[in-house]
């Protein structure tokens, strides 16, 4: 053997040397892309369209109403059909945002949103051209003074550009909304997933009414707010997250002086912030960005690093859903006996804001037996596939929940459900297929940090339960044999038996505090039936608007994006008092200052 | 509220709608490329490179002779240099090759290989701009008769096109290869992560030299064998693997008559075969390809689907290490008490041809606590990051290892070490940073199988290790009180102390069963320490040709890949006997057919 080089190799080589389309390499790896069968590529292009129509509506400020379909075509082929109330597409993008990966709106803002690559949908057309063979039909109009369009498409693979079979105006009794209709090799196996993902779905977007037939089933997800969201807002790049390579491309296209160029393209950067970077940097301020050399960039970039600098305006380009929201979704569903929620405030990671909200549920129409449920989010989409790779399911696991009064073997047991949702201008997810969140430390710090707080509201509950359980059992003993004894010691004494029931009522007392809300309106109420008149604290910790309740607390506090209120009432034996504000009836209440040794049993009712 | 169009919306968001570039795509969602944090970057990069240079020797047919130098440059900038003696790229290509995303010869060929995206340099490359701001330094010469080239490149993010900074000819020491210096932001934190990766690389490319100079320390993985693999050849799709689109596609181009277009374009189809899916799909065999309406090409996919085909000729197109290979390159490292290899034959999913190849160890220089060690490849190269969401180790916890004599808890602990290696023409991965294997049924049934195989030949082993010891053990007893027993005796009875070594040797009789390879060749040795005569058989199972063996074999057969060969010895006490063949000394040896009453003690060294 001799390892003389075969002259003509590298020129054999460079004939098969060639560029590979987007649509290529994802067509070969479709599994990327959550196509991995058909049993799941149906899954993946349902949220493919309704994560669309959602953002679609969220960006025009409509309440969504979507229509989904779900046909059985001849043999293993499936129809589905996605239509909904957006405010369309003008017929020159369309066969671009259904037609060519990687390309749409949503990528260059930095703001929440489902999508971001534009991928998903023409992924969605891509593999029904590739199984079925049929091009997607898409109608769409943008109001009432505009014609509504209908297009065939499908995806010139090698090239990733689309290619029209048909266009043509049609008449179309949507006022404004876009329909898709895709024909793909599929089977109904994965139904289940399918409805869940949906109920999920309606679960975070309370405003969208999504109406579903599936396969000869009619099914109503109907929205539980009329409030449309507000849709987030893009802003600038923070300059803590900023790589060189993305400063000297920012910087080529300004013909601004430093000073200038730092304030008009980073979020948070004023003139004092912008002149503290310059000074570090060692740069002159009247230098043109787009003269920086090589060094100037290098030293701005970690003079942009160092300085301090306030975090992105995260409630300006994020939508959390709120705790309210998320507790009368679940609730709704599962009818708990404890239910507890947390928006944490807002955090950063590699200069990308993210929030994350938790909730915790206990009891109720919850499995007694088997591991916690889990429901992950992100962007209010629900996370439907590889529970195991995700960093929520990790966080989770690494909780010690034995601390809260759960069992645990990995993860948590019993009748338990986590929920939590990350939102962010950028999820991290582990692949395209955005199945799961990656393992970041500080988005893994606050998820950790939102259920130890929820496990600590947990175990309140329970041992309270318990404590009163006991004492309930005790005095139920009790009441039992009084009827008795009373009949014994007037027997005895000669006398008429005499009248137990206030007794009984002394026995069992109770202080029992409700919280409703109706109309927006949240009414917390307090009901003595103890024989004492009683001195208590009332205190409400929440994120709706106690400021302005009826009657005004005695002291108020904020406590980042929450506030506590604290009422001090004096309640005569049997007598009840209430409170009322507007608001969505988040947060938790509290009693305290009743002397112990009343043993006067605290009733709290969140309902 | 109303929810009246507002005319403007959809315009408004037109404007905003653009193509994304494959390159501004990865550079947002680095991490999905394994590029998460400088500290992985690193990894990553040298991964690459190192991939790129044994792919380009393999496939030119030489030793890979490869230098890796790692070095800290100013601050936490650091400079990766990869110098290969692959045949070179030639310098029309080097551009594209190294700045731009997607462009790459092994895409479209269905055969193992390393890389297949021809994203991993180029995204290296995408890394070092964004980090440091530098562009990528590379020289290659394709043999004496050329001049060598260099170049200095970067990427344009929004084009995914290369940008040449520099290109001038060179000289150059080397006749052909190719060499990269590529400057990043990084730490040396993964170090030992790093040195892991390039042993791991070292066993499983036992023909390749790597040479290592990090951060001033130097390392040499040398070659354990100097034979160069033999590079796997590109096969044609299998009929059972094609999808509608995918075959509308091929037929497009074709202006064939169906039956030689069936028989051109896909793998293991003959004319007979042809002819039967013709027939199946009910059409004309004369009818033209290109001319195939969508309704006959959905009735010639399902009928190519149906008909039954050969499984693709795996042989060409894979490249596996081999059975003795792997035993080899582990032994070497962790010195065993025992380790048992397997290759199993190839198997299919979804139409891609693929080989499972395993190896356990047991004992050595393992860890006696604490999880079994778990080495993980793809084609040839090492998995070092996301053990938890790789489908080998779904397999790996799947597996009941206490049948087998080894405790468990999720993962097999104490001192044992699992290789995995999944060969295949298209690895499905879980994402493009290519570190964890996606679950496909067809593949966890082949890991599970190798596993338990292997587990059956650890319980074999355990199981006479234990009997070996207590019947050693007892022998050993006696013979510690022989000697007293003797001089007492003779003492008692007057007469001299009798010779006590033949005794002995009886008493801790054994036949001793060798296997050693030098030079390619095999010899197993079985030498009779017994004071018997012994009748036994040996059997050899392997993949080397024992049909060349001297003595010939009694008889053979072949089962699978593997043959087994059988010799009838006949072995008076105290004498040897051994048979030679050439080969790598893969598989086992057995001896059986000795009564049991003579309880002889079997050893069987595979070393």
């Amino acid at each position: 053997m001799t390892n003389a080089p075969k002259p003509a190799h590298a020129d054999e080589l460079a004939k098969q040397q060639r560029s590979i389309s987007v649509a290529e390499f994802f067509e070969k790896n479709k599994h990327l892309l959550g196509f991995d069968s058909p049993t799941r590529g149906i899954v993946t292009t349902v949220k493919e369209a309704i994560d669309n129509s959602l953002d679609a509506c969220e960006e025009a400020g409509f309440l969504p109403d979507i229509y989904l379909g779900i046909f059985r075509m001849n043999g293993d082929i499936f129809k589905v059909v996605v239509e909904d109330n957006g405010p369309g597409i003008v017929p020159e993008n369309i066969p671009f945002v259904f037609g060519k990966l990687l390309y749409g709106s949503r990528f260059h803002q930095i703001r929440q949103s489902r999508g971001q690559q534009g991928i998903g949908i023409s992924a969605a057309v891509l593999y029904a051209q590739l199984t079925s063979g049929r091009p997607t039909l898409v109608i769409s109009r943008c109001g009432s003074d505009r014609a509504a369009f209908q297009f065939r498409i499908q995806i010139k693979t090698e090239q990733n550009e689309p290619e029209i079979l048909e266009q043509k105006e049609t008449s179309w009794d949507r006022i404004h909304g876009t329909r898709i209709e895709i024909e793909f090799k599929s089977s109904l196996t994965a139904k289940k997933r399918l409805v869940e993902y949906l109920r999920y779905t309606s679960v975070v977007n309370p405003h969208a009414r999504i109406r579903v037939e599936l396969d000869g089933e009619a099914i109503l997800f109907d929205r539980a707010s009329n409030e449309p969201i507000i849709p987030p807002q893009a802003i600038l790049p923070h300059p803590h997250g900023v790589e060189l390579g993305e400063l000297k491309r920012i910087a080529a296209g300004s013909k601004e002086p430093l000073s200038s160029f730092l304030v008009n393209n980073f979020s948070r950067v004023g003139l004092k912030t912008a002149g503290e970077m310059i000074q570090t940097a060692g740069l002159k301020p009247e230098l043109v960005a787009r003269k920086l050399n090589a060094e100037n960039l290098a030293s701005l970039q970690a003079a942009m690093q160092q300085v301090k600098v306030p975090p992105p305006p995260a409630n300006q380009c994020l939508s959390p859903i709120g705790e309210g929201l998320i507790k009368q979704g679940l609730e709704k569903e599962f009818e708990f006996d404890f239910c507890s929620a947390r928006s944490r405030p807002a955090a950063v990671y590699h200069g990308h804001p993210f929030i994350i909200e938790a909730a915790l549920g206990y009891g109720g129409k919850l499995e007694a037996e088997g591991n916690a449920r889990i429901m992950r989010f992100a962007n209010r989409v629900p996370l439907m596939f590889q529970q195991g790779a995700c960093t929520i399911t990790g966080c989770i696991s690494g909780i010690n929940w034995r601390t809260y009064g759960i069992s645990q073997s990995g993860l948590p047991t019993g009748p338990v459900l986590i929920l939590v949702h990350v939102a962010s201008t950028n999820v991290p997810f582990t692949s395209e297929s955005k199945d799961a969140i990656a393992s970041i430390p500080e988005i893994e710090r606050e998820i950790t940090l939102a259920l130890q707080d929820l496990g600590r509201d947990l175990k309140t509950f329970l041992s309270r339960r318990d404590r009163s359980r006991l004492s309930e059992e005790r005095a139920r003993a009790i009441c039992a044999i009084i009827p008795d004894i009373a009949a014994k010691v007037a027997e005895t004494i000669e006398k008429p038996v005499p009248d137990i029931s206030p007794i009984e009522g002394q026995i069992m007392r109770r202080l029992v505090a409700k919280k409703r809300t109706e109309n927006g309106m949240v009414t917390v109420s307090v009901q003595n039936y103890t024989p004492h008149a009683l001195d208590l604290t009332l205190y409400i910790i929440t994120t709706d608007t106690i400021g302005t309740s009826r009657p005004p607390p005695f002291f108020t506090e904020e406590i980042g994006e929450e506030r506590s209120g604290v009422w001090q009432v004096n309640l005569p034996a049997g007598e009840g008092w209430q409170v009322t504000y507007p608001g969505l009836g988040a947060g938790i209440i509290d009693i305290r200052g009743i002397d112990e040794k009343k043993k006067v049993v605290v009733d709290l009712d969140h309902t």
